[in-house]
């Protein structure tokens, strides 16, 4: 393969003139595909029907404390299922809060809180002048969207092979109107790859200016491997904060959206004692208790970690030929052009695809006029904003093979014909 | 019967030897009862099992719509959940959106979205020197609790045979500090009564100074009626509001929690567009979408407002001989004694308790000694203060008949002998 950038103004002209053929060509297709969000299949959510049946007959619907979930009370959850959410975390069932379906809605609540409450006693954060928040990027966008709508100052953090740039946080955590981070640590959104060990070393013993800075650490992704053979290993934060007597900068957020059913799952937060009774200081004036009926489904029906690693095996077994087949798309059609780099992951959602520079707007909108809808570009940074505008999400894993397989290819014709003009504009 | 008002000093002081007597014996019987809150009993939830076989046997989870409720989208609620909830208040599915398990998390939302955000584009709360509402009172502890919590300035409003005051109120919204008046219309916590016509005709002619001045209309009674032939009806306030170019002035809110699972049903908002739109605003910030899988539970369950008034009659069945067990008991015991008033409801969850001035919280205090716990005197107004300490809330719905009649006569004992200790107080 020649690298595009090596081709001459003639090569250049004739391959747009062949590719805009191809182009048009697929717009007649008719396609009609949203791969914008990570959702799962149809074919995923399958795997948890049997759960629908859990309660058959009548059953008895008290947990193991003797508590009826059919009714109101018990504020934190029930028992199983913090110790059900917690295992998944490695934490403890006593640092756990089980809320309603999304982590999402834990998030904005905590910022929410933040905004009105301050954090365990500081000063309510929409009484400060400017509150300032570090968002690696790219990252995940609902996250910059609740930080946005709350008018808070987004920073954007550089992501590495190995997570954020933490002598960048480091240095960060200095200003005292810095008060938290966004970090999806494994398989992190968009890009896949995992915080190492030393950088969740770093982030355990941050010293930040400011007492209410939080680490918002949404472990989205935690059993979310492709392999069996090859997954990522991810260092639980709270006991490495613990360790370092700073238990509680760090607020842990997990859901079974994407084990269980896609909003209609269960959620946590996972934290330190103090910051617990802080979150139920609000949580009890907001609701009496979330759903234990939910709860108690789940717990019985997954039991304990090793049911739900079983589960996400299942899932794994369909996620895996879609990672693949993108993949695989991707390293035969561009593989040696120089005209798009992405990563490989063992797990997650997502893909992400970095173009040349400039580009990845183009190639969106291309192929959203050929009928298939990718996140927007842009959107996997602060403010939407891309400032090289090249990094494009993509999420292999709603569409069926097939889908996914015209999807690619009309993905890879567009990075080539707009990577084509692109580099026209300078000849 | 003689009043006790009019009992010499001498015969009060027999009568409290026999009380006295009475109530030791009383507490030796080591009760251990629950009266606080307005739970569902058992057997009431029991009537709701059937729900929790809706979705055998891997059947269709696709809505009407084309909607797969077991995954993302969908923010607005299901079109079937929005049909249901809007029937049971007399509005629209175009003026629903449907929610989680608790009416009571949308309403503290609210507040809390205007507190950060505004309203509809007004100066949020959180930028206001002072900020009231309006809180007729005896009233819902949880409404007065949003608002404390807050820092919100509470108004008590007094509440009359018909409803709040509505001179006050009208007299009071003139106050452009005033942005809020928290209702329950129909059964009213704790009262009993219904708002009248001429209430809500006034209330839907309010010309607050504030223009985001919103009525939090909480119809979290609107089908709990304890009788058939006997009931009480309210006009829908929306459309009131509508027809005097005040659509935007009203906030419905309702849920299940009292007609299929307490914390485990579905709630709404209803109200004008250009509200929904609003609260759409936060609403995309801050989740995906709400449960849709026991949106769908609930729509094949009841299937319609005639399916929810068919088993809400199911529930009168169980709550109505508590309601009279209750009624009885006081009348037997207290009537024509002038210590107590009581109020009769022909629905709702609760009867209301006056009994003399600053006996309250002594009776509370007592019934507690003994065993019984009910609501905390002075919780039914703002600030938990009750400036004549008389108000109690009863809540008979949670145990069982023999337990009730335990608790009651243990509740007029207490009465007798706190009113004969006030009296002595004064001779």
């Amino acid at each position: 393969m020649t690298p595009y950038c090596e081709l001459s103004k003639e090569e250049l002209l004739a391959l747009k003139e062949e590719l805009t053929a191809q182009y048009e060509d697929a717009k007649g297709k008719g396609l009609k595909l949203d791969m914008s969000r990570g959702k799962p299949s149809g074919e995923q959510l399958d795997m948890t029907m049997p759960m629908m049946d859990i309660f058959n007959g009548h059953c008895d619907m008290t947990d193991e404390q003797g508590v009826d979930t059919r009714n109101y009370g018990c504020l934190e959850g029930i028992l199983g299922a913090r110790r059900l959410l917690g295992e998944m975390l490695g934490v403890d069932p006593e640092h756990v809060l089980v809320f309603g379906t999304a982590s999402l809605n834990v998030m904005y609540d905590s910022i929410s809180r933040s905004v009105t409450h301050g954090v365990m006693g500081s000063t309510p954060w929409c009484r400060l002048d400017k509150v300032k928040f570090l968002c690696p990027a790219p990252g995940y966008d609902r996250h910059f969207s609740i930080t946005e709508h709350f008018g808070i100052e987004m920073i954007t953090i550089p992501m590495g092979e190995e997570g954020p740039d933490m002598d960048m946080v480091e240095e960060y955590v200095k200003d005292p109107a810095v008060k938290g981070i966004w970090c999806v640590p494994m398989y992190t959104n968009p890009l896949g790859i995992t915080y190492s060990e030393e950088v969740c070393r770093r982030m355990a013993n941050l010293s930040p200016a400011a007492e209410d800075f939080r680490i918002y650490w949404d472990n989205a992704y935690c059993v979310h491997h492709l392999y069996d053979d090859r997954q990522d290993t991810l260092p639980e934060l709270l006991s490495m904060c613990r360790a370092n007597g700073k238990e509680d900068m760090v607020l842990e957020f997990a859901s079974t959206s994407k084990i269980s059913f896609a909003g209609a799952g269960i959620s946590c937060i996972a934290a330190s004692k103090a910051n617990l009774e802080w979150v139920k200081k609000s949580m009890t004036i907001q609701i009496i208790s979330h759903d234990k009926i939910n709860q108690l489904r789940h717990v019985r029906f997954f039991k304990n970690l090793d049911g739900i690693k079983e589960h996400m095996r299942k899932h794994a077994a369909i996620m895996r030929p879609k990672f693949e087949l993108v993949l695989d798309t991707l390293e035969r059609e561009l593989g040696g052009l120089g005209i798009g780099s992405w990563t490989k992951p063992l797990g997650g959602y997502f893909i992400s695809f970095d173009s040349m520079d400039g580009c990845a707007k183009a190639i969106v909108n291309k192929c959203k006029e050929a009928g298939v809808t990718l996140t927007g570009a842009g959107a996997t940074f602060p403010y939407k904003n891309d400032p090289r505008d090249c990094n494009i999400r993509i999420a292999p894993s709603y569409p069926t093979l097939d889908e996914l397989k015209q999807t690619g290819e009309l993905f890879v014709l567009c990075v080539k014909l707009v990577s084509v003009e692109k580099l026209l504009e300078t000849k």
